[in-house]
C-alpha cells in the first residue's frame, strides 16, 4: 500500500510518501514561511527526486485536525484537490495522534501539546503497550493546561510531552506538574507526515476512508469569527 | 545551536537542519538513485526553502560510520567540504546510535540493524532507561545475525528490530529468537539525518569535534579490495 500524506496543522509543514513498511520520501519544513507557499512545491520536490507516478498511490493522509485554521484549510484543501484530480479516496489522521505516533515504543504516557491560545491546548494521552500496541488513553481536545496536567498527575507515571505547545507552557508545567515528566528532542517532538501516513494504513485497513468531497477537517473547536458571532446572537 | 546533518551511510539520504530543540527542516529520501545525486541537490533545496546562511551553522554533523563504503565516502566528502568551506568543525556520529536513537524513549530492547553482507549486520544493542537516557548496552560492530540474536535472548525482555537489515533477515531471526520482538513503523525505521544532528549536539556539548582534515568515516571492516589484497599478501 502506498500512502502520500501531507502535515500542515501547525507551523511545521511536512509530505510524506511511504509505501508499506518503507518511508519512499519526507520532507519537513518548520519555517515562517506561509504553507500555501510550502506544501505544494514539497510535494512537486520530492515527486521529482523519487520520479513518483501520482497514479500508483492508494490513498491521500491528511492531519485532519485540530490545529491551525489556517492551516488545516491548506492541507485539506491540497488534499481534497489531489484526491479528486487522481481520482483516489482521501484519509483524515486525528493530528494530536500522529504526533503522539512520533514516540514508537515509548511506555510513559506521551502528551503531545499544540498552542489553542487562550490557555488552551490541542491535546490527548496516549502510550504503547510492551507489544507495540497504541493506546490511547484520552482522546484529543481542546483542553486547559492545569487540566491536562491535573489529569496526569492522576495517571501516574513518566510523562513525554511534545509539540509546539511546549516552549508556550514549559514554565506553567513546572508548576503543575507532580510526576516525572520530560520533552522529546528535535527530531521527533513536531508533526511529521511520515507518521500521519503510517497510521493511515491503519485507517485504510479498517475501512475508514472518505471521498475528496466529504472530506472537511476536523477544527474541534469555533473558530473566532463563529465565537463572536455566537456571542452577539446569544446578547 | 544550530547543527547540519548528513546521513548516506545506507540506502536513505537525509539531510537536516535542527537549531536546539527544534527541527528546522529535513529531507529524507530512500530512492535507487546514488547519493551523488541526491544528497547536494537536497541539502541545497532546504536550504533555499528556509533561507539558512550557511555560515549561522556551528557544526557538520555526519553519520561516520558503518555503513555502505560508497555512500560514507561521498557523507563523509560531502561534510569535510562544508566543513573546509565553511571553516566548520565536524561531528562524527555512529550510524548504528543514530538509527537507534529514532526510538527514543522505547524501553525495550532497541536492535538496529545494517545489512552488511556475508551473513554480517552492523549492529548494537541500546535502550532508553524510564528517565530518557540514551545507553549504549553493546557497541556498534559488525556481527553474525545468529552472535547478535543470541545476544538478545540471554539479555532478554522485549526487542524492536529496525534497519535495512531486517527484510534481509526476517526469516532467521523468525528461527532465532526466543524473547519477543516486533519491527520498527516505517516513519521510524530507516536513516534520518535529524537523529544524527540530535546526537551531534551532545558530542559538541561534550567536545568531541574534529576538523575537516581529521575527519575519516569509520568504516568497521576491511573493504572488499583489502580483504581481497590481505588474502594474497598471506598466501
Amino acid at each position: 500500500m502506498k500512502i502520500l500524506a501531507l502535515d500542515s496543522s501547525g507551523l511545521t509543514a511536512s509530505v510524506a510518501v511511504v509505501e508499506d513498511d518503507v518511508l519512499l520520501a519526507e520532507y519537513t519544513v518548520n519555517y515562517k514561511k506561509t504553507h500555501s507557499q510550502t506544501l505544494l512545491p514539497m510535494l512537486d520536490e520530492i515527486a521529482r527526486m523519487t520520479e513518483l507516478d501520482l497514479d500508483t498511490v492508494d490513498a491521500i493522509a491528511v492531519a485532519g485536525g485540530p490545529g491551525s485554521f489556517t492551516g488545516l484549510r491548506i492541507g485539506s484543501a491540497t488534499a481534497k484537490g489531489l484526491g479528486l484530480a487522481l481520482d483516489k479516496p482521501l484519509v483524515s489522521v486525528p493530528t494530536v495522534d500522529a504526533l503522539a505516533y512520533n514516540l514508537y515504543g515509548a511506555e510513559a504516557n506521551i502528551c503531545p501539546m499544540m498552542d489553542a491560545r487562550r490557555n488552551q491546548v490541542y491535546t490527548g494521552i496516549y502510550t504503547f503497550s510492551s507489544d507495540g500496541a497504541f493506546q490511547v488513553l484520552q482522546k484529543q481536545s481542546p483542553c486547559a493546561v492545569a487540566e491536562i496536567a491535573d489529569r496526569l498527575n492522576t495517571l501516574g507515571g513518566e510523562v513525554i510531552f511534545l509539540g509546539d505547545g511546549v516552549p508556550v507552557y514549559r514554565e506553567l508545567l513546572k508548576s503543575l506538574m507532580k510526576v516525572p515528566y520530560r520533552f522529546a528532542p528535535a527530531h521527533l517532538n513536531r508533526q511529521r507526515a511520515s507518521a500521519v501516513a503510517v497510521l493511515a494504513m491503519e485507517y485504510v485497513r479498517a475501512g475508514k476512508t472518505e471521498t475528496a468531497e466529504e472530506h472537511r477537517p476536523d477544527y474541534l473547536r469555533l473558530s473566532q469569527a463563529e465565537r463572536e458571532r455566537a456571542a452577539r446572537d446569544s446578547q
